[in-house]
């Protein structure tokens, strides 16, 4: 009940847009950078580097979402293959997560299938794994249709996520849990300020991620639940499940020891890392999921 | 460390005589009965019933520990042995704890042999279950030989309990694993005040009872933690472990929202009734483990 105001609250306030232009103007000064690697892609690539010595894996995602215009979505995409060169070039294998309206679906869908294409043909070279995020619940659909059709090209090179929170989501898992080769899913409790028609309180993500192991699917679990993350590792202990068939996703900056132990236990544990000029709506949400965040950016401004 | 201190504490100062005097005379009136089904066998086959129709099952413990006369050790032996045939009277199946010095392993090793084999050949003829208990560390070594000898004769009519906090527990379980028929082994944390040097911080639950049930034994884990709970739940699912080969076992009184949870999620969960007059250091024992229940009693005493 706390968490559903506090949430709903910091949300609104940080649309408020006084607060916004001055988080925007001076958010780096305390503490946006526990959360963002940085502006520009080599702070990304430094940040991965650091993860890549704690033994942590990677993905890198560039800031930016519910992108509207065409000029935006083609910078975008640019900056993406970008990524991959770069990446590339430095030794990484790139493993990256892309907005779907990033690529072009709030523009239209073929211009997101055409620009995912451009994506992929050149992640293949380079031995890319791309991630279709998910965005806000009118994207839900346009981006499952988009993922299957990738993946009949593509197979396991793309992924896609499922956000535990719709009301939906067992039924999309169930559909996705038919492709053959088996998917790889990304499994979130979902973070986006939506109508409480359409999300559980309850979050699911343990049903679904068991659900996606026990029908064969590669489940990667993001989550900060310490509990989640447990019973996770238990079960997969318990029905042997190989290292290459599920991970544990973590935001950059949260939790870092829990970070550290799960992979001292031998899991594979991958750092979201997120980077670019556009981080205010991704950094909101991340004030907004937990007050310790908040107290982190309030000790910030004060210290 | 708060919680070490607390449960030194609190076990220290029930030992202070004048307190325990005031205790023994008036811990009816503010709330054993919560904690303990009642003194007599009649108040514990009550409390059976009334588990029975909210779909749980029973372990019933006759309460009494550290027994070290001939004496007491004959009337505890035929208070059990009564206590077999009022329950299968009443078409209830038995299920009882026994603690080692109750059947007098603090007396002499074949005494207590003679006893348990009075008792599994009672238990035979009314298809019960003897889980033979543990008490504090002197009575570890020569409870495993008995339980050992035991399982020789009447295999997986009787089990034992490991308690993980004991250093050795690893090994004492991997030589019980070894064990034809695996046996059935009741997992707990332990709650005797024990010599620090002897007893692990970490509790190491978890792993004790993957471990045991990885190797094929019957593993009954006994806990109110939570987050063990749904670990075991989720390897038990992983694993495919059906629902004859563990059991979620937890107090009388302590957590019933919890219990029904796991009920209702499909698992077995037995709870553990005791009853009887010397229920004082059961009853002391509970108050250390957790301030909650403290608290409890506290708001009895002036409420």
């Amino acid at each position: 009940m706390f968490n559903t105001i506090y949430r709903r609250g910091l949300l609104s306030a940080t649309d408020f847009s006084p607060l916004r232009s001055f988080l925007k103007r001076h958010g780096w000064r305390f503490g946006v950078n526990r959360f963002v690697a940085g502006e520009r892609l080599e702070d990304a690539t430094e940040a991965i580097r650091k993860l890549e010595s704690r033994s942590l894996l990677s993905i890198l995602d560039l800031l930016g979402e519910f992108v509207t215009t065409a000029e935006s979505v083609e910078a975008m995409t640019q900056e993406i293959l970008l990524t991959l060169e770069v990446l590339s070039r430095s030794g990484i294998a790139p493993y990256l997560s892309i907005k779907p309206t990033q690529i072009g679906l709030a523009v239209d869908a073929d211009l997101a299938w055409e620009n995912a294409q451009r994506i992929l043909d050149r992640g293949r070279a380079v031995g890319a794994h791309i991630c279709l995020d998910m965005e806000s619940y009118p994207y839900l659909a346009p981006t499952l249709d988009l993922y299957r059709r990738l993946h009949k090209v593509h197979g396991n090179r793309v992924s896609t996520v499922l956000q535990s929170y719709i009301k939906g989501s067992l039924a999309d898992l169930d559909d996705l849990l038919d492709l053959d080769p088996k998917p790889v899913l990304r499994i979130v409790k979902g973070a986006y300020k939506e109508d409480p028609e359409i999300v559980y309180r309850d979050k699911n993500r343990g049903a679904r991620s068991f659900r996606g192991l026990e029908r064969g699917a590669t489940i990667n679990v993001a989550t900060h639940d310490e509990r989640l993350l447990s019973e996770v590792a238990a079960f997969v202990r318990g029905a042997g499940i190989p290292h290459d068939r599920y991970e544990f996703q973590l935001l950059y900056g949260v939790k870092p020891k829990l970070q550290e132990a799960f992979v001292r236990d031998g899991h594979p544990v991958r750092i979201y890392v997120p980077y670019g000029k556009d981080w205010y709506g991704y950094f909101s949400r991340r004030l907004a999921e937990r007050p310790a965040n908040l107290m982190f950016v309030i000790r910030g401004l004060f210290g």
